[in-house]
């Protein structure tokens, strides 16, 4: 993720007035990729290679969009979503004992 | 909004495997008007023609595949939202009752 | 769609920065109701009245947003979508006789 | 990156029908944070604590869909967006460079 970070080019999106908006922008493209097919299988094993390239692009900008507006908000995304990560997986095992408490 | 519902064209969509995801991608191209622009000003003065007529296509396709949606789904989007909005406005009197009470 | 606009409420909205990213926010919630859901089937058999109850409001809340945006930005959406609806079925029409035309 | 997609837990996800459409969701969520504020400033001076932990789990829950559907879809996240970023660069450069000698 810090890689990301120091990658990133100042100049090129300063001009952007909102950037939700610019990220809201590229899920919509996302969105469309997704939007002729039924459910997504694992791997995607009926896309063509320019398809799944286009994916991979559309994948990419969204990252590097919420990577630039966490740096702008001051939030270090990578730790964020490790902290994020941690709560979720502590929270599942607390109810799986839950559980066997109450199936024993 | 009946007009609309009567104009559909289900050839039109009907190979639409996921009409959300295609509301989201048309959403998506209106975020992309706004995103370079700061607040929008009241009748949008300082927009070209060709911007504004870019808008009115973008607002009309957000509604439209919102209206398809709602068709689908059987909703008479015209009605609920009537709905919606009364209810509204009753909790809006309310709020306003009690806050006379108060200030009484 | 007249009466939404006479219908809308100044006072109500006036304090959103920012409009389109108010309707993202409505159209995530109205993709949250079909996220756990797989293809949407014609009129919604499946569904719990209370379920669609919620699709109804939050279908109803895109409306009204998409109407007020329109209306900040002096856009007749009732028009400009009636417009685009003229200009698709033209396209069709223009469509149908060339590929008459080519079959000829 | 890959801690992320290491991380994953297949089980927790592996109800949901439409992984875009949750990801738009979790964007609707980002975007109802930042629609009542104007422009976003660097460092969010003026956001209290809980925005700014909010804001965190917010960003931090776009990016584990994100990651959740780029697994899902078989691409790695990590290589596409440096991949896009070296081009963004190698295309400025070239940009660059052709200002330059227009200029001379």
């Amino acid at each position: 993720m810090a890689d990301f970070t120091k990658e990133k080019d100042c100049d090129q999106f300063h001009s952007h007035k909102n950037l939700p908006l610019a990220l809201v922008g590229e899920v919509g493209e996302l969105s469309e990729i997704f939007q002729w097919r039924g459910e997504v299988a694992r791997g995607l094993p009926d896309w063509r290679d320019e398809e799944k390239e286009h994916l991979r692009e559309e994948l990419s900008d969204v990252l590097l969009y919420l990577v630039r507006l966490s740096d702008v908000c001051g939030v270090d995304l990578g730790k964020a979503s490790m902290r994020k990560l941690v709560c979720l997986r502590e929270k599942k095992e607390k109810e799986k004992e839950i559980g066997v408490l109450k199936n024993d």
